[in-house]
């Protein structure tokens, strides 16, 4: 986390929503309108106009704003967010996240505070956080390879068919373990506090340079998440499974027969995140985790 | 749970509050007023009106109030509540809880809504639960014994030196296993959702006929919460430990040595709980574990 | 659990093994002859004499054997058993397991002790324990509706979009609480010690008249797994979710779209298991779980 | 970890054994001998000498021994090793384990296989794990400070009363969150795999450069453990909680008042660990947490 010097200029800011989100017009236009008041010549994401319609404004397809964008500015939740970084990550262009409804991890700039927040982090008063993403192959027996990106997690797992599958973890190519469960979760910080952690994770602080392997529901109750370098690479083969299956960030989806593998390890370049001024990890856990309530659990030992 | 269909007449009124809570005179006063309004004759605690001196009511201590209520009513939260059962419960005292802070788990009427549910309650419009309690015996190698009732549980610990202990658990005199832990909870439905959930336990409905077995943190890590009948009989054993303590209800504490037995049964008697009609545990579960709330996990599930 | 007082005659038994097991004519023929030695009328189960046809005896289709047979001796690991004892419970027909391999929790005879166990359970000497089944119903919003058994469990959860599902889940018609998660496992205290065990269930001892609703990977860190008596009724209603599905036992699989929704309840019936005299559940966990071996946890806290 | 490429020449060996074991002086001496006849020059350390006179080598007291040789040989399990790394560490004196039961996470040479193991080890044929120890500083609301180093962890938590303990988290003297718990652990990666395992930690990789954070049986069921990177500082601070304790590694204790503060910072160097080529860490966790046996879940599964 770095806070920065130079107060930078963000010459041309790519506009981008939640896709066929209703009622997204209206807070993007608002967003539009301000920026180019500030002097910022907005750009809109094709697909966002394609639903929501902005006069006004050049747009531009995804590819081309990623190359020509100096930052961009996402307005929707967590999910959107994760499939702009993966987007924008490979030209290092740094995203701005607003959200309309809840806080979000990487979306904490509330629609109703757009402006107050924006004008100060566009004059640089921002911190920056670059994020790890995951390279992730998914190489079949028969030879095929394809390739992802994820900023949470890939997860190897179980099918419709509800039965657990059998798999080998590779480290750096070595041996690690083989694991009966519902599936193996590997995930960047950012991904530990998602699917992970619901699967009994612990939770990355987002310097950390760590992946993260987490079985879920494993059959025996002796495997438990592992933490290991990000200079790692992880290999996940499905050893038995009738009906495995893999997810980068539940939005990219791939079958996976016996004898298939997935490979993770960090992708050359990171996601950057620009945050407000004070952002601060253990306050954004605190909220959303209800830390800062009153404490939770219940009968009797309170007075 | 069973609603009463006849209204019952609560002659003699215990009204006990928390002892040596600041503040509890007042609204003491005013809840001793509104049921000698309605007719009750009250009876105040002698620990509480020696905190809280409220003119114009006859005064008892605990043992003869036991005997002659016909209700208690009790002011604070649920750590009084479980003192005040424990007492009463061999007694077969009904008890009504009223909070003055945060909801309680047996303590669930804010004292700001008390005269319109006491109204209610008084009048018969109540749900009775009756509650299981723990005979607990702690009985020394050198022969002693000294016995001691728990509505949540019996923990069995490790003491100051922050070392584990190791325990021998019998079943009905059989033996279980043996176990190295931080300690060993046995408890009722009512204390599984105490100690024993932040141990890992299961919630276990109030209406469940089960005694609970939550080891904390189990050197091996394929130890469990165990639940079994309640009609079973728990016998800890403490093997190795130079600072092992038993504590019923995280308020009555005995030190232990090697060799030591602690052994809880389910008591002959039941604590009776009333709750204002429309009582329901999975609400309470609801508010208390934020499961009303919108979903508390966090990164990239979202948009 | 009782122990027989006079010993029961079983006249005629039926003799299963595992489906197209390889090798398992030999050690069924073994079987079949111990029995017919011993004055038995020995029935072959109709689908196990294609894979393993054993002269000599006479064969049933399923449902006649159910309804004809004194006994039923399955060879076989736990999963042929969930199937044999659905198909028998509802014709009280008691069943002893022989195992192959390891160690089963429902079938705990090796087969090289096979006929010394055997003598003397036939000639009465053995423990019967009863265990609940589960009676289920997915009813689709459309209106049809389907039934099966189970015994270990029932489980709705998501498909192979790898995505999870939203659930109501009511207990006795009541609301209870909405879950967002990879799925939901209702089980019986015979279920506990198998996949609910893997997501972070408890062990319920095989006498607590108890179902077990556990969440698998739940999106709020505060679900927990919860117990309530097993005369209760829950319904698990899918709200959202593209891809869920419903498993009996792992074993009868229903695909389930928004809005449908699957209730289990105790069966009227039970399954009857007997058991070698001395058969202890303890002892059966200590040794499945390695409770028994040295202890598990790792660095440090030894020497 | 790094393959030594030049043979060391480790002159003056210490030789250490688990103080006051009962038959460890007949297999020190077989150390001893074997090391002299190998041309080293062996120093009895002066306490394990007092218990196990070994005639015919010289001994020194702990400083002494720790300035002065250029390896140390101890005999005993992970306890053993974790207080004689925390004594040479500081002075860089690699350290070889040698257990006489089970395997130890620090000590994985078995006696048995001693000189095989030694012979290839002193001629250069080892790897070498450097482990991060905790600089931990107890700081005294009255202004005293006691300093402490620790290998495994330092654990803050409740005492002999069996009652919660409410403390502040601070990372880099900022505020991270309070907590109610029976205690909280820093743990480094070494240390993930012991007591903070059983609390439900992850398992950190040896490399990682990581401090965990993990709460002990946390009253809020939303805390987690944390793995936040090892240059960062940690303060616990004791906000209520009348016998509170501070353990490093379990071996050295502190009593805490409500006011105290605890610090635990990556210290400035590191233990030196040799073990024999082919020393993996996935393979001692294979075989520590039975990840090579078949399959622990238990019913129903199988067959």
């Amino acid at each position: 986390m770095s806070v920065s010097k130079v107060p930078v200029c963000f010459e041309r800011v790519a506009l981008v929503g939640r896709f066929a989100s209703p009622g997204i017009a209206e807070p993007l236009a608002k967003i539009a309108a301000f920026l180019a008041a500030r002097g910022h010549q907005v750009v809109i994401d094709a697909e966002t106009a394609e639903y929501a319609p902005i006069a006004g404004h050049a747009t531009a397809a995804a590819t081309d704003l990623s190359r020509n964008a100096d930052l961009a500015v996402v307005l929707g939740g967590d999910g959107t967010m994760l499939a702009i970084a993966r987007q924008m990550a490979p030209f290092d262009v740094p995203l701005i996240g607003i959200n309309r409804g809840r806080l979000g991890f990487l979306t904490d700039i509330p629609l109703a505070r757009m402006e107050v927040a924006l004008d100060a982090m566009l004059a640089g008063r921002y911190i920056e956080q670059r994020r790890t993403l995951l390279d992730v192959a998914v190489e079949r027996a028969a030879g095929d390879r394809e390739e992802s990106l994820a900023l949470n997690d890939v997860v190897v797992n179980r099918g419709s068919l509800g039965s657990m599958i059998e798999c080998a973890v590779d480290i750096d190519g070595r041996f690690g373990y083989v694991i009966r469960s519902d599936g193996i979760i590997i995930a960047t910080p950012t991904g530990s506090t998602a699917y992970a952690l619901s699967a009994g994770g612990p939770i990355l602080s987002p310097q950390l340079a760590s992946l993260l392997i987490v079985p879920v529901a494993p059959h025996a109750l002796t495997h438990r998440p592992i933490a290991i370098p990000d200079d790692a690479q992880v290999t996940v083969t499905v050893l038995h499974g009738r009906d495995a299956g893999a997810h980068c960030d539940g939005q990219a989806h791939y079958t996976l027969a016996e004898g298939d593998r997935v490979t993770a390890k960090r992708a050359p370049f990171r996601a950057r995140f620009l945050y407000p001024e004070g952002h601060d990890f253990f306050a954004m856990l605190r909220e959303k985790l209800h830390w800062s309530a009153t404490p939770e659990r219940i009968t009797g030992a309170g007075s």
